[in-house]
This record gives structure tokens, sequence and C-alpha cells, in this order.
């Protein structure tokens, strides 16, 4: 693992790369009582030649130093932190699975560490990265999963922290996807106002593809609004969809007529989309699963179905999928994938 | 301190009192990245007869389990765990200073601790109580506190948390007490929705008091509507109140002819009761500082000045505060002081 303390006369110590093991924590440690925490995912790939990359790292550096800023802990030179993640990479790479779909996960977490009981901003902290073998999320193909369009609870509001990889947008959710799937969801899709606008799919970034009245595909997501994680994935979908939209790099087998949109969508619109016929799918997309197709929404008291391909995946989100995953693991070379080691 | 873990498997282990030290936790421990926590603040005093009382902790127990249903972390048995705690504070009893506006801060916690890089309710916890020794708040008397009326930042959100005394409603806020201080301002008063509803002061309760058209003064506080904490100290001045008003315990020096409102208030209420000389005081309530007397709110770039008593604090809150605070130390009997130890 990688740690590196802070604090607010000295800035950041020496990085250090060391055996995994346990933090020592004093019980009056401000993470503990007051959540001063933010974290990010990267996955680590090693292709059949032995060469391991990283998908669009820059990102996760970026959005981990707002994250920073929002909950008044430490920012950080990300260039050099990611060169560190490297090292840290490179030394644990025997730990990387080969086989498809399989990965390293990478997680740096920055925590506030000072020992005192009072809510102010920390003058230390510590930043960690420990990284974990994955698996792939669907071994067996896609497997749709239900959404429960969630009025009771909120992920995120205006002026609050959604847009910020903070863990205080985790433990809020926790009760709520249990009730979900005590009723038969898998996870909550997470509504917003009186219009109940679509927001986030569990921790996932949303998108929904529509018919328009012209025959074109509009694939449409909720603008970054500060209530929405500027998801990595997220933004990878927009740009190959725009990039192929604008016919500057075409995506095989993904329909020309396509339109992509950063709007809000609201649960009125995706049931008038479905009477009519027009509602073509909907998925989650996130650095776990990549993306989620998703097949039912259990809206007050009702389900509305939603279409999905004979594989689990859309016409639109297939086509994606697979361009993504390329550049993911390398098989596409692009300029997203860094290279680790060759 | 006290510690006792908790599995999903066994439930609660033994309680463990044990001298003061660092916590081991895995880097994976989900409070670490998920923001799993929950506290509680309680005081503990010692007469000069040397008797240890607390004040309604059982107020805190309650709290605390709910607290602990919300983000999915187990609950327990209050009465058991505030024998434990009172067991704590007898062993510790000769850290508890005598002097006025001295006591012992007792924080108990709850927090995730399963080694999982996953959302997911946690399989293992630990709660644990620490204290420390406090002094009184305001030392050299009141000090009326300016207020930024806070339209930029939430502190909570209906379907949120900010019902709950959990971690995740901390972190967020002390980036904005940052911008208010530097701005001139000690807290944020969090303001809600369009209508820009008072809320909460910092991280205490808000009560502001009206003349009315007939005269009387009206006791003011946002009500329970899922965005306020229910403080122990809110209840409190609450129950006072009603309680002189409705003339079963009439308090020495406090207007008879008040009325008190469970309400929402907006900030175009507030300007308008000032200029109208309507607006008698403003305060917050909280275990901290009891209670503290606002002078001044910061609003969309014009300052308002909210009357304080000679001494600092108001007509209302100056009896209900020597009712409150000689029932806490126990020099005022009430069945809501309770004995550790005599």
């Amino acid at each position: 693992m990688l740690a590196i303390h802070w604090d607010a006369v000295n800035g950041w110590g020496q990085p250090n790369i060391k055996p995994y093991g346990p933090l020592q924590l004093d019980p009056s440690t401000t993470v503990l009582h007051y959540a001063q925490t933010l974290f990010e995912g990267m996955k680590a790939y090693r292709d059949d030649g032995g060469k391991v990359t990283l998908f669009r790292p820059d990102m996760n550096m970026k959005r981990m130093n707002n994250s920073a800023k929002r909950i008044a802990l430490p920012t950080f030179h990300g260039d050099a932190l990611l060169e560190l993640i490297k090292e840290l990479i490179r030394l644990d790479r025997h730990w990387i699975p080969q086989e498809p779909g399989h990965s390293l996960y990478i997680r740096p977490t920055l925590i506030g560490t000072q020992r005192f009981i009072g809510v102010a901003p920390p003058t230390e902290a510590l930043l960690f990265v420990i990284c974990s073998p994955v698996g792939p999320y669907y071994p067996n193909g896609f497997k749709p999963i239900a959404l429960y369009g969630t009025t009771e609870y909120i992920r995120a509001a205006p002026g609050g922290t959604g847009a910020y990889k903070l863990g205080v947008n985790y433990a809020p959710g926790v009760l709520p996807q249990k009730q979900a799937a005590k009723a038969g969801y898998a996870q909550n899709l997470w509504l917003h106002g009186s219009e109940h606008y679509l927001t986030e799919v569990g921790t996932m970034n949303m998108f929904v593809v529509l018919r328009k009245d012209d025959g074109a595909h509009e694939l449409v997501t909720p603008p970054l609004d500060g209530m929405i994680l500027p998801g990595v994935t997220r933004d990878s979908v927009l740009t190959l969809a725009r990039e192929h939209a604008a016919g500057v790099k075409r995506l095989p087998n993904l329909p020309e007529d396509l339109v992509v949109s950063e709007r809000q969508i609201s649960m009125n619109e995706i049931k008038e989309a479905s009477k009519a016929n027009r509602l073509v799918e909907l998925f989650g997309a996130g650095t776990a699963a990549v993306i989620s197709p998703v097949n039912r929404i259990g809206y007050l008291g009702e389900d509305l179905h939603i279409p999905t391909g004979k594989d689990g995946m859309g016409p639109i989100s297939r086509p994606i999928w697979t361009e993504l995953v390329g550049r993911q693991t390398g098989a596409i070379p692009s300029d997203w994938s860094v290279v680790v080691s060759e």
C-alpha cells in the first residue's frame, strides 16, 4: 500500500510504499466522527503480452482534488500522485489477473486524521492507496437489473455534495438499497424534485435512449448540475457517442442517427416514451460494472418495463460498451489508455 | 474508554472498559470509505458535594439508535449502554472539573468496521465511548455571534439525513463555515428552499423570538420535518417554555405572555419583523454552548442586526438558560438530571 501523511504545518510528507497493514487511529480521529473522507476507484489491466495500463487516470486525480477542496482536505499534485500509484502497481503487478474482464481495482483514499473532537478543517490527513484483484461484474453475460424509483430518500440535492466522490454520499444510500432489495429491486433509481427527474442509479451514472419523432436515437444523461457525479465512464460514453454522431470516429454497429443530450429527464417523460414505444433502453454506467442494463423500474407502485437486447444490452449501449472495454483493456489503442509497465 | 464489538453472526460482544488507546483499523474498513459513522454528545457534571450527574441521557440513547437504523448499523439496548457509560464515568470521575461551567464531555460513537471495499450494510461494527474534560463555552460572559445566511450550500434536504446525528452531516459543513468565517461571520445560518426558511445554526438548533400584534412573545423553532436534528437542548428549551406558557411551571423573569411555535420561518419574515421592531432575539441551542445568542445575520449582501440583551442574552433566552443550566448542573433538582454517582 501507498501512504502519505499531511499536516498543516509541514504539508505533504515522504510517500511510503509499504506492506498492506492496519492503520493506527486514535479514537478521536476526525474521520471517525465527522466523515472527512473521499476516495477514487480505478482499474489496472494486464494484456496478453503482460503490458499493464490504467484508463484515463488523470480524470481520477482531478476529481480527487475537487473532492478534497469540497470538504477542506488538502489538495495535491495529481501527476505526482499518479506516478506513485504507477510505482505501487508495478510492485503489485503479479496481482493483476490476466483473464478477460479481470483487473486490479485501485482505491486511493484521503481521510482527515487530526485527533480533535471539534468540527473544523483537519490539520492532519492521510492519503493511502490500496489494491485488490477483481473479476468481471457480469461473468456469465449481462444480467439486466430492476430499479426502484426512489421518492422517499435522496442521494443528492442542490447545494449538497452529489458532484463529489465523498464518503458522505454513500452511507445514507445503504438503507434505501436494502429496502429496494427487499421489494425485489437491485438498486435505487434516485429521483429529484417534484418532477421526479432521474439522476443516478445506485452508485452509477444513468443513461436513457429514446426514439425521437424523426426516428433518430437520442442518448440522454442528466447534466452536471451539482447533483451528478462526473463519472469517468459517463464522460467516456458521452465522448464516444459525440465523436460518432459528429462523424469524427464512427463506431461499428452504432446507429448513425444518434443525438447526444445532457439534459434533465423526468419519470413522466420516461413513461410517455414507454407508452409510445419510443423508449429504446436505459442503463447505468460506472467503473465497477462499466455498463449495467436495466429492464424494469418500480415507480409509485407500478412496474415499468424497459426494453433490453437479446444479450441484455441495447442497440446503443452494446457498440459503445465494445469500444469502451476495448480501449480500457488496451485491445483498441487510444490515448485514454496509459501505460504503467510494458 | 468503552469498546463493544458487533458482528452480524454473533451480535454484540463483551463490553470492554480499557485504557484510552488507538484503534487498529484495516485500510479497507468501511467507515474510512463510506462514512458509516454516527455519534452522540453528552455532558457529565460534578457538583460541590462530588455528586456526578448526566442530563437526559435517555434522549441520547434513543437518538443514537435512530441514527444507527438510518445507516444500517446495528441497534442496541439503550438502557444497557447507558449503564456502561455510567460505569465508565465513575471510573473517570476524577477527570470531571468541578469549576462552574465545566463538565466531562462524553462521546459515544458507532462505526462500521467491516473490511470490504463494497457499499453494503456493514457486517461488523464497533461502538466506543471516549471522554474529555471541557470548560465553559463562554468563559467571559456571552459573546453574541454573527451568522452568514447560507444560500450556496445546504446542511440537509427532504429525504436526506439532517434529522440524524450522523458523521455525514458534518464534513460537508466545514468548507461553508470556513468561507463564512473569512467573510466575518462565526457560523452558517442554513437556509432551505426558495423561501429561505431558517433551519439550523452551524451545528446547533435555532430559535427566534418575535413580538406578536397583541404584544405577546412568540418563541419559534423549525418543526422536526426530517431536516432538523432533534436536539436535547432544543427539546429542553421547548419543554421549559411550554410548561411556563401553560402555567404548569412558571420560570422567574420570563414574560408570561409566551407563545411557543414549532413552525417554518423564512428570512423574509425575519426581515419584516426586524423592520417593524418586532424581532426580539435569535439564538442557537445545543449541548456544547447550551444557548448561543446571535447579533447579526449577513443575508444576500446585507447585514441584518438582531437585538441582544445587555449581557448578550435576550429576555426569553436568559431565564430559560438559567433554568436549563440549573437543571443540567443539578443546582435545580429535576428528573432530567440522572445520578451517576453520589
